[in-house]
């Protein structure tokens, strides 16, 4: 914290981070995406404690329901893929603040209660590249501008429906029938409303998701470019490593099962 | 068998029937579609037993497996979505000889053993519509140019993927890993190679599948007209309203198990 | 009008038309789709005057537009491929006159001067089948409803692209930068945001447009099974063969300009 | 010259250059955007000296026509977006060569005749990025293999038409009716039949083309690293500024009416 403490009275301005988002449909890679970028990034790391990276998901940012809507969450009739799901406000006020080199604190979501978990809140530091992703980061012209890249992961929608019900049965334990009824009814419908026109707004489109190790590589050297860049710039205050910190209160909170399910950040499991 | 033999040797020439292709990717709902055509159009047709409208499926042409292609069908590694997996020259000739208004026989194809039951043939009667539906039934330019009318079932892939996942579990009892890999191993890319781009021949593209009830009663509409001209045309003779007889020797055959399937013809459950 | 006049004042009541909702981009055929089956259906109708089968075009229905909005008209800039270019009131309402049986009339639009010319009318008089085409028809939920069926052509943008440029350029003489400035900064975008995602609503797709004759006949065909199934029913009342005549003041309106643009309907030339 | 015979008679084994291919339909601005890199990778290269990057235009290898071929190809009859059309024999051997890092003539093309130019050869020296640009660079896989990095430049349809039309319009003075002619019955089924199918290939997807500086600017720095990194390795020879040079005796040759058209590589202007 005193890192953090320090940054905010510092009389050196704070940089503005290299923003980039990263959309596409369920299943689609995008977390993968980030994931690999990331450790891709920590193991030359390692050794330096310069460089900053941090990846949010749009998941964190789903709105409070109102008790009819927690009804319809709870037997699967709610849809998580309309933008109407999230606080956009909130995510433009969190990512204007992290544009402008400040800290801030980010709701902790609880994916079993469909809600935000009361008094708990994840604090988001200052970072060199912030990674955004989400079905629907591209979706307000106003979020949108706020990215120096846009990245589309452009996977097709079988090969995102075999992965997502291969994921929701064996590692979730679902239903099939409940599984594939969700995703014909709502997540469907909505990503070809919603997610799907916001391509065209992508500067890159990624083709295929995380086995796509080309794609991957240009931008974690991007990334990495802009570390070097902004390291050997003149006036840089040494950073820390750990990005993602919970604050005091929420130590014990356990993020575990998210991890599990191979996604950097903390991912819906809707 | 009589009502074939007096046909052959009747002195009036057979009329050429009408021939429809209806080509889609798999669980596209083609069968479906081709079911519900020959349903509606049974209802009208119980009292008149003059008209004739029969359904062929491309299935019933899977050419013989080597030895070593049977081994690698019963690991579920042979692909039964390309075109080197059809007899193409027995759909031709079939198909010639319906043309020309003749009768004809074709092999009654075991599923399970992935063979053509050996001394079995379905005899196919004269008829004035024949529909001959399958996926790659508009890839060869021979058999393409036969069709009067070529219909598309044209549904998305993920759609498509929803359903014969459903199918294959819940009604085939098979495995999820097994289902998703065959799909996304050999049936995708195959579709994607050999199915999609014969899109472009069809003369209609009925979206969705069977529950297009507009574009099905359309078609429906259509054949009822063929089969009033034609009825209404001199020197007609009146027909058998049974189309799809076995032969004698196999008319023990048991067909439940494709009928359970809802597909109206012999239909491949790979 | 004696005719028309009988018509309201009939004991029998009105028999609802057959509505067919004809969408697609621009250039892809529509129009001329339509005016083949119309020409089509007209051979057979000649000595009958019994079926009636009218074509009305969403161009007729632009909405008058602000001083400002002509002044940007006039330079090319204003888009009249985006929904609110239409008046939808009137469109609803002529359609459900139209479905109710009723005679009604629409505006008159001179498409030199981008507005409706005052103190004309076109009388649409009651009729068995009326086909209705514009880009956007299946666009607002209470238009869509009311069709029987909805049909989208479907030609690739390229290929319409294509013919629009060819007919702008060597039948309206307009200019080569100017055809492709709009189409790319107007046209092209409000196709993919408001007409494309209508297509999903269509019951058939008619791929390529005027020269897929089989799909032509098919619609062809079913007008005439439903105009020989009217004829049939008892307390039919003999039509007129003429549908679409002006009302006596606009006599001298001269047509002929839009008929050379081989569209059967009152058709935009932007 | 003195520095691609020291080259040649060097110790020190030529490195393997980083081989970029960039695929996409016509006028998607796959040769614009190979120029922007190479431009933006020269205003740093400048007082260098050190970085060495090429481009080669699948162009360069149509392979010589037959008088018949030839008298289509004046009657804008041959089809120069058809794989038949391209020499891909040279193309490979040519490659292996650049991979190998040695030297190697390739044919200079006269797109008025329709052949290659007798006598006349263009040098290419050994560089640390090839980029290898044309409609069908990922078609074989003898070829598709070779590249470090596979992209392809995506273009709606009609964007890329509106552009050609535009350049053969404007820039070549050709017939509006002949273009499109040529397009609709030649340049676009071959693109769908060859082009697009290797769009599955590719590592990243450009969207839009040049105008995707985004896009564009992470490619040029991911060159910059790659040249970077040699730059920086032991045992390395510093290298010319210039790549593309002829040999000798075609120094006279006019290449001034390729650069007009904005393409950067000896781009065919059918």
């Amino acid at each position: 914290m005193s890192n953090s403490f320090s940054r905010k009275h510092s009389s050196s301005p704070a940089k503005k981070p290299f923003l980039i988002g990263v959309a596409g449909g369920t299943a689609s890679g995008k977390s993968t995406v980030c994931q690999t970028i990331i450790e891709r990034l920590g193991q030359f790391d390692v050794d330096q404690q310069q460089r900053q990276v941090i990846c949010i998901s749009q998941d964190s940012f789903y709105r409070e329901l109102t008790p009819a809507e927690s009804e319809k969450a709870k037997l699967g009739q709610f849809n998580f893929d309309h933008p109407d799901a999230f606080d956009y406000h909130l995510i433009l006020k969190t990512l204007k603040r992290i544009t402008a080199g400040e800290s801030c604190e980010i709701p902790v979501y609880d994916f079993k209660s469909n809600a935000r978990i009361e008094g708990k809140q994840a604090t988001l530091y200052p970072a060199d590249v912030v990674v955004f992703e989400g079905i629907l980061v591209f979706y307000t012209q106003e979020v949108r501008e706020l990215f120096d890249m846009k990245l589309f992961v452009d996977t097709d929608a079988d090969t995102r429906l075999a992965r997502r019900v291969l994921r929701d049965i064996t590692e979730r334990g679902r239903d099939l029938n409940k599984v594939l009824h969700q995703y014909t009814t709502l997540v469907k419908p909505a990503f070809e409303e919603f997610c799907l026109p916001t391509k065209k707004f992508a500067d890159v489109i990624i083709p295929r998701g995380a086995e796509n190790l080309v794609a991957i590589g240009l931008i974690v050297q991007h990334i990495q470019d802009i570390l070097r860049a902004r390291s050997e710039a003149p006036g840089f205050e040494r950073r820390r490593t750990v990005n993602f910190q919970l604050s005091p209160e929420e130590e014990d909170l356990d993020f575990s099962q998210h991890r599990q399910n191979s996604e950097p950040c903390l991912s819906r499991p809707h």
